[in-house]
């Protein structure tokens, strides 16, 4: 950490904090210009609150040098982290699809939805039984009946579920649920974040809508702390001022997450980009850029159901982008090996 | 609600389309021009599911006429909503003044806080006993005890009293506090807004740092819907590119606000702004826009006791700055008058 | 065009306006419900302003149906444009790689790096000569002397050049530069645009930092209205609250402007991500994203040299990734045809 | 400046740092913990490119201590500036209106608006002749004609006058418009800035729609650097990812740029805001934060004239805001006597 103080600082309040930071076990490196006058702290600073120096008189500028996140941090655990959901592995050099309609509606629905999506190439099943909407009058899910329904979806297809948890409450109801999934409005719940942090569940921490990679992955930071190191990561674009898209998908935090952290980064085209013509090209973008796997909404006749949002895709096309996705991959490492 | 049409849709899919918005007790207006054709819809679209006709293959886009809040909506309640917190009215000419540190760090702290805060013209305490941070690893409150010691300033200084609450299972906790401020990452945590719509408590509703207003007046409709019509709009500034200020104060808000919704809109330029310098400049912009009432730091001198933020302001500031805005507020009646 | 009125308009204030729409050869469909009362004009509403309806008394909001640009417009030229870039076709199927130095510095340089380019795969070699700073103190570029050194390593390589043009006063010095790229800075620079626009230069038109896809496609429309209809489009990222790149690479423009235009679009990962290790993912994200090019800074010994930005890649880099593209699109292929 | 270095740096490489650096005439004071290894430099690193630094392998980080600007700066440049225009003072405590119609459609139109601002109590008048326009179908203004109008409104008011420039080409053609008004799409204009830099001829610099403090200020630095010191700066509001303004107006920049800066700063809440209603409470807002002047858009019969944008107020209401700013400004100065 880089104290940067004011010119001229009153040589009683800097001592007040030399002494107040040497108290908390840290190393003073005092650098003295024309122009500026730094401390350079050595020692473990996650401790120090940078809001508190920030406030003193005599002190323009603090910066960190290290990131404030430990568990989460690559610097600290360099090998990639591989999850198992249920039998499943995510990360770590596997490559995940994870698909399925917005909401658990009625069986039939889900059961067919279920079995055309193993067809599909699909490893992991998804569907809202508890379904955060931004409108009081929308349709909130079947609730405990939904989640029933995706089990036994679960059970006659053989594939591991994932479904958005709201409540801490609702650990219980959770428990053969095999991936929790954290709404991009729960990022910084955290309530909802140590309750899961004391469990072992897989856990998918989606990006808030306007999250900084620091902030999301103090967010999983939460979760680690707690004792549960089964954190996906999961982008589903960032709000900016671009109106032609619900939320920019952001390909640059791939890349600049696997210098960060090492838990698995995952893309979520269809809530970005929020219509189905553009979720194959940036399913693709975001293989390419070297996720660990995708999340991607898909529905039974997405055309005549009017029972799913503009974004979802057709399981057909499910199939045909998992092949296609399959096969870009593969060019990839070939030309790895090369 | 307006729904356009692409070029030469499938006939079979119009009349489906047509038969189905008729079956929700819409009247539609047909309109068909060379380059365009369009259904307007008349009659009750609140409970029309946007995203469902959007992803119909016939429609081209789907706008609005009316605004998707009810409850909040000046429309539909056109006198301004004036809210008792405490004894206190907040709203409908009204100007109120919260202020207090940000956390309940000791006894004597918190009770010498409130009576200085009283003395310098806020009406209204406020400290943190549960306090929401980024990281696991900062200073979350007291806690339970910190409330005590917050309500004990309460009976001692005869000051209503605002405090964080994180989870529905604090309600109880909270029955002697006057104001519950829900923090802006709380905004769309809708199980904290159900249950708090389920009482009677003034609630102090904090924009999210990338809400738009629409979605703050839908997260205020969730606590209308639910029953609770004391609620407070706070706008602590919005997330932007811009990196001088860690939220950009936002005054646009207050008469954008003031022509959509009849709900009280306060201001906090202390967490926008996040250094005290710029507080008094941007509290007296936020007075003049025309807001109900402002939110504010303060603390127990912010220069030694390294325990508060770099936003604080000390109470003889906080005087002044009362007594300011109360000369501004006069002088922008008197205006008015003439 | 849509015409919202509010509650009980003024009659005559509305008949004006009927007169006026009319007098513009507009037809106009008028629907009236309960809470709404819509104008919809039929005709050619591109000489309407938008603005000027908006601003009267008895109109709540005027929403446009057709895209405001009809010679950048897919509607009206459905056919794929490709563009002849000394000798080198770009869009229309084809893939286009664009690169080399940040700035032409001597003439050592400048032929090695136009050789190493063309070894590289690399089809358009691209050095500035004047060179937009954002601070008066940086280093603008040899001006003059450097776009003749340009056009020297032209000849020699024979590969097609690009370089940024900042002045219509540049127009004549620039008469060998095989394309002109203009700026985001610049995007909106009319005058630029407009004495562009009456030459039939290959111009690559990269889009302003916050401009929306509509604004982009504005400026397109000022080259193409003036007779060039060489134009590129190249998105370099936009600006967000994100810090951790300079600006996030926005794939989702990629299928966007398919659907909007018939311009080629390109993307620049380089000046975006500012740093070159995440040049690779981002290059191959924007590859699959279906771009039809990619411009990416590349130098000699990016490491030693001290004359680049920290995101040039060196060409032996570049080369490994030109191969990899080569691959990854053809995966792509292959799967549409199966 | 400080250069944060990665762990384990290279020694030779680190050794070829400290060298480059020395002979740029900077001292270096290294500091060296268990978990970092900084060098901080002390001298004039104005002339230092950050970016080079930044690309090197070994360094991790590079951040600057002080402000790339120098003649913008407040630290050189401590007295607030005054600019005259046409001998209207405008900063050092003088507070200045300019208003007028957005541009010059008729003689009879810019004379009479032009009497109506005086007597509202404007002190510069302001109409554009040359208007950038997004769309190259909109009215760009009446060009050298609308000029000649201005200045016989000029004349026949005794009000200076301001103007949109376009083009270095125009110099001549303003030689008698007192206040040259830059775009805020031509922020970054540099051959504009040059131009007028090596003028004496005040300037009123827009802000960009997303353009950083910092970034404003450079552009400022180019003027000033040329050797013209008669430079405004104004604040239109910026781009957010809010749609219910066209720009957020962003009043924070007022006191942030007090403390960076000698230049005096307007606000123009009409473009910010885009309608009029909401103009009034964002004017008030402004001069509560202390701004030196407001430009706003003024014209005659906003509501039938349709030439005006529907931000533009009357003369009428521009007189009692003009009072009501009077008093306003009365009363925090009363305030701060006291």
């Amino acid at each position: 950490m880089i104290v940067i103080l004011k010119n001229d600082p009153n040589p009683r309040q800097l001592e007040n904090l030399r002494n107040w930071l040497r108290s908390m076990g840290l190393e003073i490196h005092e650098s003295r210009g024309a122009n500026s006058h730094i401390l350079g702290l050595v020692g473990d600073t996650s401790g120090v609150d940078i809001d508190l120096i920030s406030a003193l008189d005599i002190v323009r500028e603090v910066k960190r040098v290290q990131e404030p996140f430990k568990k989460a941090s690559r610097a600290f655990h360099p090998l990639d982290r591989c999850v198992d959901v249920g039998g499943v592995p995510v990360g770590r050099g596997h490559f995940t699809l994870i698909a399925g309609p917005g909401t658990v509606t009625h069986r039939d629905q889900v059961l067919e939805a279920a079995a055309r999506a193993k067809e599909a190439g699909v490893q992991i099943f998804k569907a809202a039984a508890f379904k955060p909407r931004t409108s009081p009058y929308a349709f909130h899910g079947l609730g405990r009946e939904g989640l029933d329904l995706l089990l036994e979806a679960k059970k006659v297809s053989g594939l591991p579920v994932m479904s958005v948890m709201t409540s801490p409450e609702q650990l219980d109801l959770f428990s053969q649920v095999d991936l929790i999934e954290l709404d991009h409005r729960a990022m910084q719940d955290y309530e909802l974040l140590r309750a899961l942090g004391k469990t072992q569940k897989p856990v998918l921490l989606r990006r808030g809508a306007s999250a900084t990679l620091e902030e999301w992955l103090m967010s999983a930071e939460y979760l680690l702390d707690g004792g549960n190191e089964n954190v996906l990561l999961c982008d589903g674009g960032i709000r900016t001022f671009e109106s032609n898209v619900p939320a920019a998908l952001d390909p640059s935090c791939v890349p600049a997450l696997r210098a960060l952290t090492p838990l698995p980064v995952l893309c979520d085209p269809s809530v970005a980009c929020g219509r189905a013509a553009l979720v194959p090209a940036l399913a693709q973008a975001c293989a390419a850029a070297g996720c660990d796997g995708l999340v991607i909404s898909a529905s039974l006749d997405p055309q005549h159901a009017l029972t799913e949002g503009p974004a979802s895709i057709s399981f057909d096309l499910m199939k045909t982008l998992s092949k296609r996705i399959g096969l870009l991959r593969a060019a990839l490492e070939a030309s790895h090996v090369q």
